[in-house]
């Protein structure tokens, strides 16, 4: 299980304040707690940030981190230039791009980071069309988004495939479609990760939190394996054990127990 | 949605207390405060008493509630005279008998009860053997009970299958095969109801209540429709709203918004 944690991002007023302060104490510890809250992963993103600002933030909000982690990090940003400033002082083994998708010019600019870089990287499901509307368009997206990264060498295991949610308040099918989408795409592409935001589940509804803890649990059960969640959020990170021991991928439910003992099961 | 209120059972201490002493009021605020928090069904049980007081006091708990409540009742027992007793003073539309199973002595005086007072009946998955210890086992036993049930003229929207889940600590794969069944008995015979205790699965485990959470989402996704749950648990009821709406069985998320407008989103 792979749990990328996502609270270093400065559309959070505390972060974005943070990075523009280089406050780095701050943002350590942030980086600190999601570790011991159990999170493999770090997402890292300074996108509102002013576009020629971006890049020598994300150096310096990677190195800050780095510096007090080992996990590897999710260097989040639409911004080729950024992302490749990041990739160049990243340090923490494989780094993960989040992300590229199947709009041509994005493709295009993120792809070589990717081979340059061995890293992995998220796959949005989107094209130059917008993203789906409908199940069978999602699909097509889908299978021409990894071939084409397939076909230009990335390995099957180093794509994290994200479906882009939409608000069940807006389409009330969407998730019941995005589980069969998941379904698809690990049949089709065996050994590939699937991510995937929680909150834009709820979008407009009121107490979100139940939504998306709901949706963690069924998204997991149809092979989301690398969840970007909130791990201090001690009531989803206690989900992410017990589903994973339920759905029968942690033997004797070890790693439940272990979590227990390390204090992460009180939500 | 069909959400069986599960606290009025006198294996808690103090509802067995409360029935023993005759404690009307007691058991009318957890009867009213079941119902405001969205059960649509009360399961009713005193089978901690002693086994020749366990039919009058069946029969004092359904009148006391009744008097009360308007929900139907699900009267919970395996004694059949005690089934017998609060069938008979049973007002409140059809009652839901609590259960029968594929045990051959078991079936033969409980279905004589279902007939007479034409009421739905929870079907536990056991027969004279035990419970099944494997899923091939598990699905023999449920199509022939179910079968037997049917033929003997019950409707299949009277019947609540009860799959028996095990504790996911002595049985890993159990969810796993537990969910497959709930698959294999709605397809088999549609328009059936799943009903399941959540607890068992967690037996043995600490911090149980987030597998139980788990395994609620879970098992709603794969047919369970008529949960019993404390319906006074706020994280748990919230869940269940939620996982409606996600599932898409709550257009417009009318009923997610009710309950958050009714205060029932709060946990």
């Amino acid at each position: 299980m792979i749990i990328i944690g996502e609270r270093i991002n400065s559309t959070k007023k505390s972060i974005g304040k943070a990075v523009v302060e280089r406050n780095a104490e701050f943002l350590q510890i942030e980086a600190r707690n999601q570790v011991a809250a159990g999170a493999t992963m770090l997402d890292v993103n300074c996108g509102t940030l002013p576009a020629e600002e971006e890049p020598a933030a994300l150096k310096w909000l990677i190195e800050t981190i780095q510096a007090v982690t080992t996990v590897p990090l999710c260097i989040d940003s639409p911004n080729p230039a950024a992302l490749a400033m990041g990739l160049a002082v990243h340090r923490n083994g494989k780094p993960l791009i989040n992300s590229i998708s199947g709009e041509t010019e994005r493709f295009k600019q993120v792809l070589p980071l990717v081979k340059q870089y061995n890293a992995s990287v998220v796959a949005l499901c989107i094209d130059d069309r917008g993203i789906p509307s409908t199940y069978d368009r999602s699909v097509e997206v889908m299978v021409k988004m990894i071939s084409d990264l397939l076909d230009n060498g990335v390995a099957v295991q180093d794509i994290y495939f994200d479906p882009l949610l939409r608000s069940v308040a807006t389409s009330g099918s969407t998730v019941v479609e995005t589980l069969k989408l998941m379904d698809t795409v690990t049949q089709r592409f065996p050994g590939i990760h699937i991510t995937c935001g929680l909150s834009n589940v709820s979008h407009g509804l009121p107490e979100r939190r139940h939504l998306n803890r709901s949706f963690l649990v069924l998204a997991m059960q149809h092979g989301m394996d690398a969840p970007i969640i909130d791990p201090c959020d001690p009531t989803v990170r206690a989900l992410v054990f017990a589903t994973n021991a339920l759905l029968c991928k942690d033997k004797f439910c070890l790693n439940y127990t272990k979590a227990f003992r390390q204090g992460l099961l009180q939500g």
